[in-house]
């Protein structure tokens, strides 16, 4: 694979303000790097949206440094390897990782999460970002390690039919939970939810009183809470948890993440007057345990236990567009943004 | 032991609103009661004062059915069987649990709480209530169970000198912890944690800045914050945690109770981005376990690790006017009213 004429390139035009705008990005076109010793340049092939990227785009930024006004906008990417000047790299190599809204990156062995070498595998590509990558991931071990589904649990997920939330369901089915509750927006992603993602039952945020329906659903109290949305509904589900519950903090999508201060659940003192266990997820404290993670969806894969679904999206032009989306309402599943292909 | 000739109450009067006050409660004096079949008649000699009596009075009680109207104070106490019509009671045993303001109660053996007999021992009648009652046993599985404070642990303790504050010091010292550090309120109450509590260091939260101090005394982060009073401390406490650290949620002293719907953590989303758990605790919970705390309390006691604390007033009369002081302020340790002496 050579590299292009030109590196396109999506910059950080200015910092969002409330919800993040197409306009606060800026198309330009720049000379492909050559990379330096450590380095290897990386020709990108998909970019998969993710909600933290608005996280990313504020000041303090959460857990990483934000994305610097000037900077190509950070994304988590698929590409490949066309020079390296590092040996865990060979040109042709397919990666995963970190990467940019533009046609090539650079990248080094050393950082703290480098780019993987993907394996030669049956499945699409696409997967290495959706199932295998941090959404898959996140999922996974969330279920698992954070909220430990266990067989006869009541378990309810909210931002069902995102890409984490729609292999939440199917995930815990696998582990055994009795019934697996999707809260999602709107009658057609309560159905999708229910006959291709594994759910038992669905609530539908936009026309159901949620407690209500918890109330008829689960009048036991829910034991574990995979919670992507925070605000009003975290609220509710404290209200609705069964003595000892565990509730896994993996998102707030409901603020949009326009800040990382946020209205806090008002109901917290249940979890001391339930002795309710909250428990947070970032994949990076998973690092060393990836491949174990990827191995066992792949093998629920093959049992037809989980369904993989993704909304692919062509074209480099289109990066910005997508990226409001994510808040605003999209397909079920994985998001990706298709760039090019491998060699 | 005989029965008083009157039953002297302190009765619920009104609902409070905010802070609760003396007036909130009535005298008023009945006949003592007779015990039924399976029924027995306390003396009560103790009670003891708990910042959750504040949540017993509001509308919904939080987790117990709230003190009505009309009916004497609900209390902690410490009494002695005058009347026993149940087996598992005999006349002249003294006895621990749920009582009222009252000289005399009725309790059953086969309610969710039963009275506990107490054991022949060598210390104060009145530790039943403090190191060898909810404050002591709530500090002992808070900080093991809920906090799992391990050798080399920073942790950090708010309403360091309550009576459930000033025992976690001590109990975390003995389970190996690098540094204790207690927040609490004014110059001679950080002094005495210190030299009394067994706390490596104080922060005063009247006038020094908690996060700054933090910063000083524990630059690489708090592992374990053992929260007494959420609020803003808590949200502080959580730009402060330590990736991976624990928070146990054991009270909202701040909140004064007066509702259970409370001002969230503005900065919780940390619960996510540091992979933080977070905790409740409810001693209700460890009921089939605390013979195993008191007995580990004994022997810390026993070998000098831990210091108990007890600021006991004389009279029932006094009842009422010491429940406000749970909140705005009292001297170190458990708060107990001795009401008469056993026979």
């Amino acid at each position: 694979m050579n590299a292009p004429a030109v590196n396109r390139q999506w910059i950080l035009a200015r910092r969002p303000e409330g919800a993040v705008r197409p306009s606060d990005f800026r198309y330009q076109e720049a000379p492909v790097p050559a990379p330096a010793e450590g380095e290897v340049l990386v020709r990108t092939l998909y970019f998969g949206y993710d909600a933290s990227q608005r996280i990313w785009l504020t000041e303090d930024g959460g857990y990483m440094p934000p994305v610097q006004i000037g900077e190509p906008m950070r994304t988590m990417g698929i590409g490949q390897v066309i020079a390296s000047r590092d040996s865990a790299y060979a040109a042709g190599d397919l990666v995963e990782g970190f990467m940019s809204w533009q046609d090539c990156v650079l990248a080094r062995a050393d950082g703290p999460m480098p780019l993987r070498v993907l394996p030669k595998a049956q499945y699409p590509l696409s997967w290495n970002l959706g199932i295998f990558g941090v959404s898959g991931l996140t999922a996974y071990f969330g279920s698992t390690d954070g909220l430990k589904v266990k067989p006869g649990d009541v378990v309810v997920v909210s931002a069902a039919t995102g890409a984490t939330g729609s292999l939440v369901g199917g995930i815990c089915k696998a582990l055994g939970a009795k019934t697996v509750i999707a809260v999602a927006g709107g009658a057609d992603k309560c159905r999708w939810v229910i006959e291709s993602a594994g759910y038992d039952a669905a609530i539908d945020y936009k026309s159901e009183d949620i407690g209500q329906r918890l109330d008829e659903l689960c009048p036991q109290g829910v034991d574990a809470y995979f919670d992507n949305v925070g605000g009003h509904m975290l609220d509710t589900l404290l209200l609705h948890m069964a003595p000892r519950g565990r509730i896994l903090i993996c998102g707030a999508m409901s603020s949009g993440y326009t800040d990382v201060k946020l209205k806090g659940p008002s109901n917290y003192m249940r979890i001391c007057t339930h002795m309710l266990t909250v428990q947070g997820i970032l994949l990076f404290f998973y690092r060393d345990r990836l491949a174990e993670g990827a191995a066992q969806l792949a093998r629920w894969v093959a049992e037809g236990l989980l369904h993989v679904e993704q909304h692919v999206v062509e074209g480099f032009q289109r990066a910005p567009e997508l990226l409001p989306t994510m808040f605003t309402g999209k397909s079920p599943g994985k998001l990706l943004l298709h760039v090019a292909d491998p060699a």
